[in-house]
C-alpha cells in the first residue's frame, strides 16, 4: 500500500528534525505531571508572566476593551466604569481603523500605530525617523523572525551556531564569530543573517555598547543582515548597563556604516514588563533595507492579509503610554513600578540563590526574564545520564522536575559548549514564592550532587 | 561591491515570483486613488465586511471586552452596561485560560475552546467526535493553509491548477482533476494535497453532496490529503443547496473511505456572517491524520508558542452562541438574521445586476461572499489590453476602477481557462448603496463594450 500524503513517513525530514526545547521533552513531562495532579508544577520554562500571576496593566486593557465594544462609547453609563482618558484613547485608536477591530488592516499594520511606533523609536534613540523605517505589526517575534528567515534561506537552511562568553558576562567574541562564519563558508554554506537577542535570552545579559559596535562592524564586513531581537528592552534590572538599541549604536557610528548595515529590530507586547503574551502583537523596524526588498516583504505579508488588530492597539499603547497629567497616569506608573521593581528583586533572589548552591554558578540577570545557571555536573551524573539515554542536562532537569515541580529548559536546547551544562529558568514566579522555590532547588541540588558527586569535588568558578 | 543579504538581487526567486491578486496591482492602484482623495473607492476586492460598514454582533464583543478587562468583573456597576449572560460567559472563558488573555495558551489552543469546537462539529455533522480530531486555533485560514502546505512541499513547491465548471454551477469535474494530476506526475511533480473552498471563493457556489463524494473518492484513489477551506459555511443565500461539510460526506460514505481519506477542514471567525476579520481566529480539524504526524504538527506549531487568545474566545463564541432563554438570545438572533437576510438580498441584487449587463454572465452567488461574473471581452478590448501591456481582465478592472471607484480582483489572479475573463467582487457593500453601485457598473460596462465592441457582438451564454 503506497503512503498517504500525511503519513509520518511522508513528512519532510526538516520537520522531523526540528527541535524546540522550550516546549520539548521537559514541558511535555511537566504537563503530564500536572495532569496527574500529584505535584504542583512551577512553569518557569517559558516567559509567560500572566500565567504565573502577574496582573495586566489596567489602562491598556481598558482601552482595548472599549475598542472591542465600541457600542459602549454611546452608553451614558460608560463613565462609571471607564476613565475619560481610556475612552478618549479608544476613540483615537478606532479612528485609525477602517471598521474597528473586526476589519482587516493594511498588511503592514495600521498607519496611525506605525506612526506612534516611529515616534517612540525617535524618542528612544534620538534619531529622526529614517525613510527606511517601516513599522510592522505581527504575531510575536518568534513568528516574525522565522518569517523573515524564510526569505533568506528556504526552510531547511543551516543554522550556524555561535557561543556567548560566560566568563565575560555573556558577551560576544567577534573573533569566534568570524571563525564560525569562515568555517561555515568553507563547508559551502551561504551565511546571510546573524541573530542577536539583547537583552539576552536565555542568558539575561545587556550587551555593552562596545560589543554592539563590534557586532555591527562584523555584520558590515561579512555582508550579513543583523536581526536584533530586542523584545526585552524594558526588562532591565540594574543601572550600570542600560539597554541600548542596535539602531542607536549603528547611527552613532556614522557613515559609511550607518548607511550600510542592514538591520531589522524587533519588539513585542509579549515581553517588556507588560507580559501580554497571549495578545500576539509586535513590530519590526527595518534599517538600510532597499525599497524593492521592502516591497517584496510587503507583498508576501499581504497573503496573510492583516495582523490581529487588537494587538496592534496594544503595541500603540505600549509605545505611547499615559503621560503626566493624564487621569490614568498615576495608576499606570504605580502598576508599572510595582512589576519592574519586583522583577528586579526576583532577579537578585534567583541569581543569589543559584550561586549559593554547590556546583552551580550564575551570572546576574541584568535584563530579560531568565537566569541561566551553569550546573557543573559530576562525571558520575554524566555517566548515569548516558545510561538513561539522556543528554546530561536533560537528565538533571528531569530529576529537578520530578523532585520539585520546577519546570526548566536544559541548556542543550539552546546550544552550549561541549561538556558544559546549564538550565534556563524564568525569574517570573511570584516574589513571595521565590524563597521557597530556591530553597527547594537547593535541597534538590544538594541531594543530586551528593548522590552523584565523587571525591574529587568541584571548585567554584 | 558584493551583495548584501537583503539586497533585492539576493532574494529568493520564489519570493519574487509570488503573486497575490487580492492585494495586487488593482488594490495598490485603488489605495493610490483613495490617497489622492479624488474618488470614493468601494473596496470590494477583499471579504472584509466591517470595513464596508457591517456592525459587529453585540454579545461576542461584550464577552471579549470583559475578558480583556477582567477587573470589571469585580466592579459593582458592571451590570449597568453588560448583561448577566455576557458576564457569566466571560468568567467561563477566563476560567479556561491559564492567566487571562495575556498568557500564552497551549499551542493547539485552549483545551476548553477545543471542546466547544468538537461539540459544534458533532452537532453539525451528526457524528461523534473522532479521536483523530484536534482543534487548532490559528491566525486565519490563509496563514494556516500555507503553514500546512509547508509540511507537504517546501516553499517553492508546485501548484497544480484545476478549473471549475462554470456551466455546471462551478462544480468540479473529477475527470479533469485526474488529468491534471496525471499530467503533473508525468512532469515529475509529487502531488500531495488538494485544496477545495466550499462555499466557493471566488465563485460563490455550494458544492453538491454528489460532487463532494467524487472529490473524496478521487483523493482516496490518488492518496491526496484534502484541505477543505469551509470558512464560509454560515454564508448561504439559498435553500436548495445547503452547505455540507466534507467531513460529514466522508463519514456518510462509510468504511473503508471514512477511515482512509486524510482530511483537514478549516473554519474561521473572519468569515461566516460574523466577519471578524481583524481578530484572526480559526481552527482546523484533522480526520485520519496519523497521531505521529499530529505530534509533528504540534511540535512545529509550538515554535510560535500560542495563537492569539482573544481570537480563540471569538471562535468559542461562534461555535456556541447564545441559546434560547439566554438574556442576549433575542438580540443575537435579531442581529444575525439582519446580516444574513441582507446578504441574501445583496447576492440577488448583484448577480441579477451583472446578468443585466451586456457581455456579462454570472452564476448566482449561492454562498460565501463573492460574485464572479464572466466578462466576454471583445477582440478589440483584448487587443487594447495587449497594447497597454496588461492581461485583458486586469485592463478591464483597472478601467472599471478609474471610472467608478469599484475595486475588484481580476479573474486571472485566481486562474481561469485560456481566453475566458472574469472579475471577483464581494457582495458586501451596504445594501442601500448596492443599486447605485450596480448602476454605475452597468454604465461603465455599456461604455466599455461600445468603445471596444465590434460589429459581430456576443451572444449571451
Amino acid at each position: 500500500m503506497s503512503l498517504k500524503a500525511l503519513d509520518y513517513e511522508s513528512l519532510n525530514e526538516n520537520v522531523k528534525n526540528c527541535q524546540y526545547a522550550v516546549r520539548g521533552e521537559l514541558y511535555l513531562r511537566a504537563s503530564e505531571l500536572q495532569k496527574e495532579g500529584k505535584k504542583q508544577i512551577i512553569f518557569t520554562n517559558v516567559g509567560n508572566p500572566h500565567a504565573l500571576g502577574q496582573k495586566p496593566l489596567t489602562f491598556p486593557r481598558q482601552v482595548v476593551a472599549l475598542c472591542q465594544a465600541p457600542f459602549l462609547l454611546d452608553n451614558p453609563n460608560v463613565g462609571m466604569i471607564f476613565p475619560a482618558d481610556a475612552i478618549a484613547r479608544a476613540k483615537h485608536y478606532l479612528s485609525l481603523t477602517s471598521g474597528g477591530l473586526g476589519a482587516y488592516s493594511d498588511s503592514r499594520g495600521l498607519l496611525g500605530v506605525r506612526k506612534e511606533v516611529a515616534e517612540f523609536i525617535q524618542r528612544r534613540d534620538g534619531y529622526p525617523r529614517l525613510t527606511s523605517f517601516l513599522g510592522w505589526l505581527d504575531s510575536g517575534s518568534s513568528a516574525t523572525v522565522s518569517t523573515l528567515l524564510s526569505y533568506i534561506s528556504l526552510l531547511g537552511g543551516t543554522l550556524v551556531p555561535y557561543y556567548l562568553e560566560e566568563t565575560d558576562n555573556w558577551g560576544l567574541d567577534v573573533n569566534n564569530l568570524r571563525q564560525s562564519v569562515a568555517q561555515a563558508r568553507s563547508q559551502g554554506i551561504t551565511v546571510r543573517a546573524m541573530v542577536i537577542i539583547n537583552p539576552g535570552n536565555p542568558t539575561g545579559q545587556c550587551l555593552s555598547e562596545a560589543n554592539l559596535r563590534e557586532i555591527l562592524k562584523f555584520c558590515c564586513d561579512e555582508r550579513l543582515v543583523l536581526l536584533g531581537d530586542e523584545v526585552y528592552q524594558q526588562n532591565i534590572y540594574q543601572d550600570e548597563r542600560p539597554f541600548i538599541s542596535s539602531k542607536k549604536v549603528l547611527m552613532d557610528m556614522g557613515a559609511p556604516l550607518s548607511k550600510e548595515v542592514q538591520l531589522i529590530s524587533f519588539h513585542t507586547v509579549s515581553k517588556g514588563y507588560w507580559g501580554e503574551c497571549g495578545q500576539r502583537g509586535g513590530y519590526f523596524e527595518m534599517t538600510n533595507i532597499p525599497p524593492r526588498t521592502v516591497e517584496e516583504i510587503y507583498k508576501v505579508a499581504s497573503i496573510a492579509l492583516s495582523p490581529n488588530v487588537s494587538a496592534q492597539i496594544f503595541m500603540g499603547l505600549m509605545v505611547s503610554p499615559p503621560k503626566p497629567g493624564d487621569i490614568s497616569y498615576d495608576q499606570f506608573v504605580r502598576e508599572s513600578k510595582g512589576i519592574l521593581e519586583s522583577l528586579r528583586r526576583r532577579a537578585r533572589i534567583m541569581t543569589d540563590g543559584f550561586n549559593s548552591c554547590k556546583n552551580v554558578v550564575c551570572n546576574f540577570t541584568e535584563g530579560a526574564m531568565y537566569s541561566f545557571p551553569q550546573i557543573k555536573l559530576p562525571p558520575k551524573a554524566i555517566q548515569a545520564a548516558k545510561q538513561a539515554g539522556k543528554v546530561p542536562d536533560v537528565f538533571y532537569c528531569l530529576k529537578l522536575l520530578e523532585a520539585t515541580g520546577i519546570s526548566t529548559v536544559p541548556g542543550s536546547g539552546f546550544g552550549q559548549r561541549e561538556g558544559v551544562f546549564h538550565l534556563r529558568t524564568t525569574i517570573l514566579p511570584a516574589e513571595e514564592e521565590m524563597p521557597e522555590i530556591m530553597e527547594s532547588f537547593k535541597k534538590f541540588n544538594d541531594e543530586f550532587m551528593s548522590q552523584y558527586g565523587d571525591n574529587f569535588g568541584y571548585s567554584r568558578m
